[in-house]
């Protein structure tokens, strides 16, 4: 049984020295006070520093940054020794170099090795499952590295080798990053969001009460939001299919794949499954808002009055069979649309998508994705139906915004039509099979 | 820091070698124009075939099958070296041998071994997390797939030996899989649902046309589909028991276990995770259309009327107790249904169906099963209540749909109680248990 | 090519030899009947139990431990050999020794490791897409242990050391456990909702019945369940967050974090997950409650009364805007505060929450976490409105169910922001920084 050194008896050496335990290690502690430093794992040693790494071949510097200064004076006795630096800090760029190039300057005898700092000690703490299992780990010494390897794997970790030591910055801001790739697709969607809000509140409402004097701010909280909801995950929908378009368009300019896309391209292809899954969140949105339409108090009043005018006035309306037709076909093609949209989010799920192979991810993604995109620009057809002939549609000169929503993808439909020629299609496919 | 080769600098040839030069990997490339070959990782030096083979034991061909003709020649070079096909084909059946012994076969002296080739360039690109980590491997050379096992550990793969290399052809018609076990079930729902459709469209829509003139069609769109879902779904939902109990009544019927069930069965046991999920896709369909009924404009225009027929023939409806009893329950206990359908999908996701023991999961999806067939059966007799005691239920002499969707249910969930009679269990458990 | 030996050929031990032999191992059993054992998998020989145990190095015992006696007899053959115990028991404590400490008991010359129990015979088959691929294993010899790990590492399962033979029990309980983690907040659900049914059935059923005669019992199944299952989930939302809140005024007290909570905020804080996921199931009940209110027959039959009466008694209500503002907004927020609700369950699934970092995984369970509740509670309180002024709600001088619920979250609420002072906040952040 190996015996592992752990300098520091804080919540993060705690955390691992008991992980080390149970899996048949020997641990002993390097602490400042030694005998007063708090409950550690049961079987654990705890001696000064000095002594502590003498005993073993491979210490865990669990302690912050800035209290590394005090190792350089166990340079000596470190020596040829492995090092592992976990250490996180609290903001990027916070020191010129990272904190384990740091490590190797004040003891450059020593092998140091970045690893374990992705993971979380309370996570650790909380049994196998609920923790990332993935630890990546950079370092100039192989062997150094290959040691900190096996006690990783036998602590049922998957290790990720990022190459030397220069890569540990890159591995410290692991832990700070908040959702990197979630951000442009996150501005667009606030982006939109604020455009269709702004739009449609003047066309519709302020145009109402300059016009005809009418206070109907009250359909901001759910009128309103039930065209900008729809309309912009409609948008973002499109905006998943569309890079595909312009790469395969491109390809076929070119003549051959091995030429980059522009970085543009790149970055929004990247992009396509956060863009995608925020589209979800706005339909789910639309769904919830047109569930709770009948319940609403405006409705009902509306209702009613609608039926008491026609018995005061004596009126009698005829069934519309057209009209049952259409909103029930509205509703139905919405119905199923947003069953495919949530399909695709549910294959998104990365234990979902690992189980699938590459075929079967593709033919979900990309075939019945744009079934989708059809589909949901159905729905939106069906929903304006004649509207678009109508003059009173066009309140200040402006069109609807369910007509605005339709723009891009009845022109990414169009193209991947065109992609679907056999002619095309067959150059393309020749293309991506690599033929130049 | 091993030297490991790879032939062709294609979209996999690239991928492959900047993740092994990421782990520590040396990597050459093999490539018929050496000098313009594109963009290829960085640190990784390119040559002629010829000579990249030579300076390493071990080579990707990362190369099209249909071009595996002049490795021939490289024949001698290539003695003794491992090489790892990871090819595909286009189709299943393309070629009369597997890739990999095709490619054995032009070069008898190298070890060729078949892996990696269920994973794809695009994911692995994308980092880790989103591609499969699985990597089947199949070869005759027991040291050869020692290598190229440790090779993909380091890259952090799992491996899954398939043995000898006549396994070739079966992982190379993985990725061409298209959701093989989801199609027996598919078929039934289409199945089903087409019988229902065509079922109930003659029975409400037709006979009203026929009988009375009536054109109701329009109830196609909403009414009827939101009979025929439920209806197939709760079929669906009693085809996930019902082999359980066959089963059960066979172990039975011959005392022991130890003797293997018809094949249909078996096939029909192994489909059930999928009969159970498209179940649940039918059964959201139903909440859905059910939940957009007050919304549609037929119902509208007929509780309008009804209310205006009510004002101008002035008579007065009471408000019937039972009748407000019997439609909230049936609504709660659907609620209630779907609920507990919606926890069996949940614990059917990969990752949380790993996180739970076996006891686990299976008191959720036998017990709690069971329990949400009989609450969905429930739900629909009291839909039905005593509609089947109504002559005019049974229009042109056929049964409502719901009363067919209910003989299946009722009758798996009387077996089931026969099997949980003390007596019955006992020896159920005794036979289960290995006795004989 | 190694060959292993398995005792038994049962349900287990045939999965197990297949696995086996599909990664390349030989296999040979050890049967009571070598020659009329059913159906074996294919390359495997059988043998009597004797015979077999020799030619191997390590036996898997796949044999219920209640038919362990016969192995005794086999003590001298079995002899420095690995012997893997792979049994689990039918109920706790059923037996006084773990039963691989009864084995190693029996033949005290062999080496015992306990492991592969929590698997599943049925799992194993499927593929492993399905099965758990943990293998938890104990033993007191290391070689012994290591043996086994390599096996278990080349079928592709992660293996956890759980130290000595001694955590055999432990291991044997595993299989046997019924969401232990669950119970504590599976109790407190019920309690919640039997404690708030009764006390809205006395208050608003039968207090009507017994001051008005008016039988409105009906209303329990939907309208007294939307009460309570709304209230519920609230309170639960609370006490996900009210620990947190305890620990940091607890941390703020002592000064130190290095002290350790007493056991029941310990305990509280480690099922604040499943809290928040009943919590959750509870809300998604709430919405799909409020989303069947204007199909069920009592609310079409009043909504159809007010209709009737306005217009025989010639009455016209006015437009109320307040009203449709103040309703439109506790709908909008309602679904804001759901949509991060399943916001924060997506993000447990064990799949997504690996896939974060601790700093994400932190920013939305705690921050949006803490959002969530505050628009929860906004939903509430804007439901209420001015209802707390009218005399009329406080039937029987009780307060309405909705006050009730929002003393907790208006408490936690009020003491988060408390935390969040600049110079609280700050000497908080020094204590969990480690200073003292
Ligand atoms: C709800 C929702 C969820 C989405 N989730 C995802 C997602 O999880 N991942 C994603 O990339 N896009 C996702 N998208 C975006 C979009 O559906 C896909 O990018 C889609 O593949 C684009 O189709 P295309 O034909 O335009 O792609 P093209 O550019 O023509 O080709 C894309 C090809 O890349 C390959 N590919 C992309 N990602 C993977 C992967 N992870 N594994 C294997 N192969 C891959 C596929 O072969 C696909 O055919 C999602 C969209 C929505 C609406
Ligand atoms: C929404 C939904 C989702 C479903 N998801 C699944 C699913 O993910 N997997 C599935 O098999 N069925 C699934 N089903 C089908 C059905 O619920 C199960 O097959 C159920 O176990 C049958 O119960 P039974 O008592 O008839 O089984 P029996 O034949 O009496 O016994 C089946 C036994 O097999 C064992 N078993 C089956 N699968 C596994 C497994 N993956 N891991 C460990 N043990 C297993 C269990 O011990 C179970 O008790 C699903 C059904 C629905 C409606
Ligand atoms: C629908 C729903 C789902 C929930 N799912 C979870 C869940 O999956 N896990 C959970 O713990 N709580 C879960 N909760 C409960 C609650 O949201 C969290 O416990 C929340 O973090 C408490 O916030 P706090 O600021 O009070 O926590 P504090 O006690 O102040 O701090 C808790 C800290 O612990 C850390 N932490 C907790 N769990 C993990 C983990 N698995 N990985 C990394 N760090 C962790 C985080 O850093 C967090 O900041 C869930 C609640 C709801 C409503
Ligand atoms: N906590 C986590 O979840 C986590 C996750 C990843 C990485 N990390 C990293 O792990 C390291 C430790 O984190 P932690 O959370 O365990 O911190 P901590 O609980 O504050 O413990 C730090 C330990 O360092 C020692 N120490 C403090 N001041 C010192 C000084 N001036 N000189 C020498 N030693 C001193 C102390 O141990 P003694 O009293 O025994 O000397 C103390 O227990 C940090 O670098 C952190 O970035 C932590
Ligand atoms: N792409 C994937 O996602 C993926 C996944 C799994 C398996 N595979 C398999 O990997 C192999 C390569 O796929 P790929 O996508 O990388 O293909 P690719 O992009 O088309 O590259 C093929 C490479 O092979 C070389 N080549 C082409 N024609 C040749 C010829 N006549 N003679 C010799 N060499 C030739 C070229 O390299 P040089 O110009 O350098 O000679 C070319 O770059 C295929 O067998 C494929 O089935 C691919
Ligand atoms: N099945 C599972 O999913 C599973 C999962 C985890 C652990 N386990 C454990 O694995 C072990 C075997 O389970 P199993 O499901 O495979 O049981 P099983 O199908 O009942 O098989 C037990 C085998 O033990 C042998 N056996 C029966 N009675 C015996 C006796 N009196 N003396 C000697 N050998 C006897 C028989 O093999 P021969 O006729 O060839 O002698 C029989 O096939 C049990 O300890 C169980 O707890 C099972
Ligand atoms: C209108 C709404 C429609 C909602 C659809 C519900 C989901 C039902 C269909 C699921 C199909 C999954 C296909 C996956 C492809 C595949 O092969 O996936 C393969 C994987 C892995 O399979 P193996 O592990 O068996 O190899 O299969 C799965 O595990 C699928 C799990 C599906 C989990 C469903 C989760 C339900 C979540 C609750 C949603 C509730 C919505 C409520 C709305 C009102
Ligand atoms: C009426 C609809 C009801 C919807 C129910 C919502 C889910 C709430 C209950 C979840 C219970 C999960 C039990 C899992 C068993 C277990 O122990 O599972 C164990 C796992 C693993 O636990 P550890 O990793 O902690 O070991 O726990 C989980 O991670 C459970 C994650 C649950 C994720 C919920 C996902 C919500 C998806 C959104 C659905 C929205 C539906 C909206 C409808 C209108
Ligand atoms: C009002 C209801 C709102 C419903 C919200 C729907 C979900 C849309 C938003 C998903 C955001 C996920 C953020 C995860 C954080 C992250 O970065 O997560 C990171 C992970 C992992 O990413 P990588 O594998 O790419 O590294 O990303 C994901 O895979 C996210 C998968 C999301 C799956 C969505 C499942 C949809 C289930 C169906 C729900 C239907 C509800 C219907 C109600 C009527
Ligand atoms: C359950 C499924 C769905 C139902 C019941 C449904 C229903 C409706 C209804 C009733 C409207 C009219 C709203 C109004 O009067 O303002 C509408 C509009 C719209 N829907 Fe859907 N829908 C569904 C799904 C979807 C999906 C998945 C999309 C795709 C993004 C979508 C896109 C739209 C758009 C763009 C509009 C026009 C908004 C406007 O400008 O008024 N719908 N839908
Ligand atoms: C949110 C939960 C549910 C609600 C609110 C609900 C509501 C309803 C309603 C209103 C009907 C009558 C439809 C009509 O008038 O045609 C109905 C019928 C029916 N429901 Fe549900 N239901 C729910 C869940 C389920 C589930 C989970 C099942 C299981 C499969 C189910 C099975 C059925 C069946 C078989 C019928 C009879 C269909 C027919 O022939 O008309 N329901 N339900
Ligand atoms: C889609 C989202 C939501 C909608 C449409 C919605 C709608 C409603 C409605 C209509 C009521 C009044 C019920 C009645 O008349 O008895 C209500 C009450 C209430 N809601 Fe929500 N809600 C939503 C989400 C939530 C969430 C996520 C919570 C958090 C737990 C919540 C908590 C409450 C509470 C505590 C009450 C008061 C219950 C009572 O005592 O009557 N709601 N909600």
């Amino acid at each position: 049984q190996e015996l592992l050194c752990i300098f520091g008896t804080g919540d993060l050496g705690r955390t691992l020295g008991q992980c080390l335990l149970q899996t048949g290690y020997r641990v002993v502690y390097g602490s400042r006070r030694p005998h007063s430093c708090g409950p550690l794992p049961q079987g654990a040693q705890v001696m000064s520093h000095d002594a502590a790494a003498q005993s073993a071949s491979l210490v865990f510097v669990c302690i912050h940054r800035q209290n590394y200064g005090f190792l350089e004076s166990l340079a000596s006795g470190l020596k040829g020794k492995v090092l592992v630096d976990v250490s996180n800090n609290l903001k990027k760029d916070l020191y010129p170099e990272a904190n384990a190039e740091y490590l190797q300057r004040l003891i450059p005898g020593a092998h140091v090795v970045k690893a374990f700092n992705t993971l979380s000690a309370w996570a650790l703490q909380n049994g196998p499952s609920d923790a990332n299992r993935q630890v990546y780990m950079c370092g100039n010494n192989a062997e150094a590295k290959q040691a900190v390897s096996e006690i990783a794997t036998k602590l049922s970790f998957t290790v990720l080798d990022r190459g030397s030591l220069s890569a540990a910055r890159e591995l410290e801001d692991f832990p700070l990053q908040l959702f990197p790739e979630w951000r442009l697709p996150l501005r667009l969607a606030v982006g939109l969001t604020a455009f269709f809000f702004f739009y449609l509140l003047i066309r519709d409402i302020i145009s109402a009460y300059v016009e005809e004097g009418k206070d109907i701010s009250f359909r901001i909280m759910v009128s309103l939001a039930n065209k900008v909801f729809p309309i912009v995950s409609l948008i973002m929908l499109t905006l998943c299919y569309l890079p595909g378009v312009i790469a395969a368009f491109l390809q076929l300019y070119r003549g051959t794949k091995y030429k980059r896309f522009p970085d543009w391209l790149d970055r929004w292809m990247l992009c396509r499954k956060q863009l995608g899954l925020l589209a979800l969140g706005f339909a789910s949105l639309h769904v919830l808002y047109t569930l709770i339409i009948p319940i609403r108090y405006y409705v009902r009043f509306r209702l009613s009055a609608i039926t008491i005018s026609e018995i005061r006035e004596n009126r009698t309306t005829k069934f519309d069979t057209t009209m049952a037709w259409r909103t029930d076909s509205y509703y139905s093609v919405g119905i199923l649309g947003f069953g495919l949209y949530v399909l695709l989010g549910i294959t998104s799920l990365p234990s979902i998508s690992n189980a699938l192979s590459w075929r079967e991810f593709s033919f979900i993604q990309s075939k019945l994705g744009y079934l989708t995109l059809f589909i949901c620009t159905f729905h939106t057809y069906l929903y304006g139906w004649d509207k678009f002939l109508r003059v009173s549609s066009y309140k200040w000169y402006t069109p609807p915004g369910y007509m605005l929503s339709l723009v891009l993808p009845s022109v990414v439909l169009v193209l991947k039509l065109l992609l679907l020629l056999p002619c095309v299609d067959r150059s393309l496919t020749r293309i991506r099979q690599g033929w130049e």
